[in-house]
This record gives C-alpha cells, structure tokens and sequence, in this order.
C-alpha cells in the first residue's frame, strides 16, 4: 500500500466483552485515526453478533464532537458481547456468514476490541484468509478491566478500576475510622476478579503500612484460610481500632468452592452469587462479635469514569490508534500492546504482538507481588500498579450536575444480505 | 458582647452519627470562622463521648493549611459516635459531667454537627444554662446524608450522596445497556434511607423519561408491591432491552417486614441485613428469568468527596460558619439551617431555626414527590433535587494519584478532671 493512497475497503470496529470505564477512549482513538486516513468505519453493534447479523452502524454519521466524546463515555458506545465463536471446523457456517458480511459491506480491516476470548475470536478470522480465500485484516484490540491478558503489561480498563478501587477504599475507610469507636468495626469491600487478585491488589494503593487500609487484602490466587483471617481481623481491630478488608469475588475454601457459593443461600434457597462479602461479614460476627458493614459495587467500579485513570484513558486511546495504524500498514493476527520501558518516570509505549501469544491465556498476579500472608501486597506490586492509577481524566459536566455522557445516533447501515440462521 | 472586644471563653464542636463527605467541610467552616474571631475551638473526640470522657482535641495546633484541607476531606477528622443523652431526670450525673467538663476548660459554646438525635442531645445541653447554673450556649449544626432533618431545605452531606447516586446509576447503566444484549438484562442498585427515600429520588436525576434509568425507583414510603414491580421490570425489559432499578434499603412488604430481612439467610441461618438488592434480584430471577446484576455501595456513597456537589459543600462550609456567628451573637438552642430562596437559578441563605422545632423530627418524602405507581419521581421533586447535585468540588490530587486527604495531629488537651465513672 503506498502511503499517500487512500486505502481501499473499509474499516469495521466491534467491542466486546464485559466493557469498561475507558473502552469507548479505544474507539475514539479507532475512529479518530481512520478518519485521519481516510477510511470509512462500520461498527458492528453488539459485538462479533452484530457482523454475523448483518447489523452495522455507519460511524461517519457521527459529528467529530460526538466521537472526540468518546473519550470520557463509559460503557460500549455500540453495544458488546459476550459470545465465542466456536473452531472453523465447528461451525464452518459462521464463519462463512462473515466473510459474507464482510464482502458484502467491502470490509478489509477487522478490529476486534477485547479480553482472553475476543483475541481469540480475532485470531481466527484473522486466519480467515488463507482459510476461505477472503482478504481480510484483524488485529485484536485490548480491553479488560481484569487486567489478565498475556504479553501487554497492563490492559486499558484496569487502571481506571483500580483507581476507582483505591480511592474508594480510602474514602470509605475514612468513614470507618471515625465511626469505630461506637460502630461498625469491620468493613468489607467485594470486588471483581474471578480467577485473579489484580483489582483486589490494587485496592492496596489506598495506604501503606500495617495500620493503614486496606488490611487485609483477599486474593483468588490463596486459599481462603478461615482461622489466618479471623486472627488478622482480630489482631488489627485491637491495635488500630477497626479494619478494612478487600476481598475478590472469586475467593474459594480449600475444597475450591467460591465462598460466594458455599454459604449464603437466597430467599428461594439457591445459592447467592456474587456475594462473598456478605459470608465474609457473617462470619466476622459469628465468630468475633464485631459489628460489620459490606460494600459490592459491582457495576458501578468499571463505569465509574468520572474518576478514570489518566494513564488508562491514555493508554486506552492510543491502542486504538495503533489498531488502525497498524491494520493500515497491512498487518494481521497482531494486538497493540503496552510495554512498560521505565517504572520511575513511568514510561511506555505501544507495540504489537502475535494474536497466537494472547488468545486464550490469562495473566495471573505474580507470587512475588503477594505478602508471605497472603493478606498483603508488596513493594514490587506497587512499583508495577502505581503508575496505573496516577493522573486524573476530568470530564465535562452538565449544568444539571451529571456529566455530559455523549448518546450517539448509531445510524444502521442498510442490510444487503438475506437474516442469518443459525 | 462588644463586637471589638475578643469573646472569651472557648467554643467545643463535635461530630455525632454517621459522617458524610462534607462533614468536615462544616468543622472548617467552624475553625475557620472562630479563628477569625480569635475564638480557641477545642474538638471532642468522638462526639459527645469525647465531652463526657474529656477526651479534648487542641485544634490551635493544627496549621491552616490542615484546616483548609478538612474542607475537601470525607469521613470525621474529629472522630463521630452513635450515642443518644438520656434526659437530665434520667441521667443527671451525665450532665452534671459535661458541666465539669466546660467548667474545666472554660467552655462557653458548644457546637454539635448532627443529625435529628444530636439536634435533640444539643437541645438538652441548651436547656443546662437555665437548669444547672452554667453559661453554656449550644447550637445544632445540621448534617446527614438522610435528608431528613426538618426545617431546613436540605441536609449538608445529602447533595453529594445524591450526586454520587445519580453519576453512579448513569454510569453502570451505560455498562448494562451495551451487555443486555447477551448478558445482564436487569442491574439493582441498593441505597441507604430506612426510612425517608431522598437517596433513592436523586438517583431519579440519572436520567428523564420512561426509558431512561433507573426504570424503577423503591421508597420506604410506599408498600413493595411485588407483582406491579415484576410486571414493570417485565415491560421495561421488554421495551427498553434492559432495566435499572434503584432500592432503598429500608422498603418493606405488606406486613411491615423489611425486604432485607424477609428472605435472606446467612450461612448460619441469621437474616441478613442491608441487602434487600439480592432479594429483589432472585425475585427477578426466579419469577422472570433474567440474568442481574445488583450492587450495594454502602459507606463508598457517603464517603466519596471525590464526586461531592458544590452546592452542598459550600452549604456544609456555610453552616458551620454560621454556628460559629451565632454562638458569638448569644444565641443559643438554635440550628443554622438552608432555606431556598429560587429554584431556578437556585439561590439559598442561612437562618437559624429554634432547635426545638428540628430534635427528634423526622421529614419524609413528599407524597407529591412520587409517580402515581410508586415508581419514579415527579416533576415537582426534580426541581427540588436538581440543585442539590449542582457544581462540583474539585480537590487536589497527589502524583501518586489519590486525592490529597488530610490527616489532622489531633493533639490532646491536658486532662483536669478524674475519669467519669457511668
């Protein structure tokens, strides 16, 4: 391709997965840079099911003040998924459906903006190629709020949520301390992290030392040791006063139940997901008498933008741009990727990596970022999760008090191809 | 008192009940105002324990760039309590205490930051000058997140829960929107107010019309209605795609029992409390068969200054200024409180109000504030609420990105007296 053609075809963008405070920086950054260019972006709505439904918006319908808005809108501008396409061998027929969408609207360059399971989705049309003789570009785009994905060293979402989580845990902890000495003594924060403890550790930003919150940290990566736990809790609330506690969701006991699942049973006598806080509380005043509050902010920690990290909102803009630059430039089966080149200044800059090294693995925390009791982190897991968090992305607000969230037209593209039935 | 004469004499404030984000804004708004006087302000630990222990606080020795600080600081810099004074019949040595204590360290005025309980204990200790022989004059200063105090317009410490509220549900359902489509159809938000629904209304702000969240709001004020708000959640979701609600944590069923405690058991079989959320989520599931999310943010919405309203922490700042004023006038048994004076564009003074008028009243919701089905609020409560999440109040972040809280010296006073032996 020379560079001072414009290129041929069209660009389609689509998010998916769980979305985050920051995913919508990503396609800004997308649309903004294809704009640049010169090439034309559909957006799948709802994900990869929005390509095989034949079900695309037409971006350039939108106002260069409502894509630069973008940046600082929570949530999935065009819609997410959660959906996995199976192998081609499993089910040729989707595949073939997109190649039939695909040539249909004249899209060359797939972006693919998401977690584990999305890079997966994009490495297999990127190999669609070869595969089904049908010219098309993908590069899978980061995003998750989990912070799990292999080879980038952090993922556009994470920092913003553990931002969130830190400040809220300060905050709250605040709240607790003053209230202590004639109420609640124990204060538990439930956070998200089914297989790993990264937004839980990163609740450890909000203070340093044994007597400053949060302290206890609960990670999925230990076994939930009932007696090391109620000792700890016990041992801070009779030297400081009180305690916080941050604990992942997806905490199990040693038989690897998840403690959300283990006890608490719900008015119809099923178990009640999504609340380890709850039997973490309970068991708080069963066992040492003390009064206790519990806090789940679910949703609320990965859409909370108006108190996003700089560096994430940063980060989340220029993989997008990278995205398309590197699509561009004609590569395939890549993902931009951030790498950290320096701690203090933080540094980094983005690169891209083979689509094969990410897809489908998951990024654990490291051994060395936990404490020997498992309650704590480290100083080499604050020298990696500081820099996330640093910097504020203030947003505009409305004279009404709320901030001025854009809502974009969303413009369908006209359908060419006959419903697709699976 | 001569006006150019110093008043002699100190002046004690204290924190009582649950803190909020501005509470500390109202003690800046004291010292500052006293110090302008060259009036000595001591501060009890812990509320009106602090006065009983005479656990003091010397605030002289804390810098002003430290007191300038507690205006954008959440939690109680001072120390709260929970803790009611019975009547002088009922435990006179308790007051004949608190007259040892101000005797001690020559309080003149005392000034108790509080909701309707701490209204009721100032009110008691105003009535101590006429009744036991000492010069003391008390004045109430309002505070709660519960919005309930009466007299005033509104409650320092509610317009940023409100505007926490509000931005939070807007947020979150942003996220659900993009996800309804193959995931969470119905997100629950759990907030205080067990007995008077003002939380719940300002989340009302989030958004206007029938499909714009939350689709349902639950007041204390109104029975649960089981069937109307499974029928409406089923309608919502069947028109708009998904469905917010907003509960407040205090509605109850049709035999006065508090949803939270109706259904759920813990794992020991004890009924849970504050979290009428996942009750109302299985009821969702079991009876419509949606996929939920709920969240429970607890003491992270009364805490967050990070998201504060101008309007209210300016009004925490105006109160305690105008406590301080008052108390040096000669008034006594008073409360400064807000009184609006435009709607639109918004315009408040401060008055006092006889505390006899404000102790141990309770202000609920307007009837005309609620939708005929109980769901949502009207038009009259909009243009009573909107102002109250009006303006925000930036606060100064480190590098490390958390907000620059303060920390205060709290320096004891010297104790002159024997401990009090209840």
């Amino acid at each position: 391709m020379k560079s001072n053609t414009k290129p041929h075809g069209r660009l389609l963008y689509a998010q998916s997965g769980g979305v985050t405070a920051v995913i919508n920086a990503t396609a800004a950054g997308v649309i903004e840079a294809a704009r640049a260019k010169g090439v034309p972006v559909f957006a799948a709505r709802n994900g990869i099911l929005g390509a095989l439904r034949e079900d695309l918006i037409d971006t350039s319908k939108e106002t260069k003040a409502a894509i630069a808005a973008l940046r600082h809108t929570p949530g999935g501008a065009f819609g997410s998924c959660r959906y996995k396409l199976k192998s081609l061998d499993a089910n040729r027929a989707e595949y073939e459906r997109l190649i039939d969408v695909f040539r249909a609207h004249d899209i060359r360059w797939f972006l693919y903006n998401g977690g584990n399971d999305s890079a997966d989705t994009a490495l297999k049309i990127s190999q669609l190629g070869k595969a089904m003789g049908y010219d098309i570009r993908c590069i899978g785009v980061p995003k998750t709020v989990d912070n799990d994905l292999a080879v980038t060293d952090c993922c556009p979402g994470f920092g913003s949520v553990a931002k969130y989580t830190a400040v809220s845990t300060l905050e709250a902890s605040l709240d607790v301390a003053s209230m202590a000495d004639t109420s609640t003594k124990v204060f538990i924060v439930e956070v998200m992290g089914r297989h790993a403890g990264w937004i839980a550790a990163a609740a450890g930003l909000a203070g340093e030392g044994a007597d400053a919150p949060p302290h206890l940290i609960l990670f999925p990566e230990r076994v939930f040791d009932e007696a090391a736990f109620l000792a700890k809790v016990k041992a801070t609330v009779e030297r400081v006063g009180w305690c916080t506690v941050v604990a992942s969701e997806g905490i199990r006991n040693a038989e690897g139940q998840f403690l959300a699942e283990a006890g608490t049973r719900d008015a119809f006598g099923h178990s009640q997901l999504g609340g380890v806080a709850p039997v973490l509380a309970a068991l708080v005043k069963e066992k040492l008498g003390y009064k206790y509050h519990w806090a789940l902010p679910d949703y609320l920690q990965r859409s909370a933008r108006h108190l996003a990290s700089k560096t994430d909102a940063d980060q989340a803009y220029a993989v997008g741009k990278a995205a398309v630059e590197y699509a561009l430039a004609g590569m395939n089966a890549v993902m931009p990727v951030i790498v950290r080149t320096s701690d203090a200044p933080y540094r980094w800059k983005i690169d891209p990596a083979p689509l094969a090294k990410i897809a489908n693995r998951e990024k654990k925390m490291p051994a060395s970022f936990l404490t020997r009791d498992g309650f704590g982190i480290t100083a080499a897991a604050r020298r990696y999760l500081a820099p996330l968090i640093q910097g504020e992305a203030p947003l505009p607000y409305s004279k009404n008090g709320l901030p001025q969230y854009v809502a974009l037209k969303n413009t369908a593209v006209a359908r060419k191809l006959e419903p697709f039935a699976r």
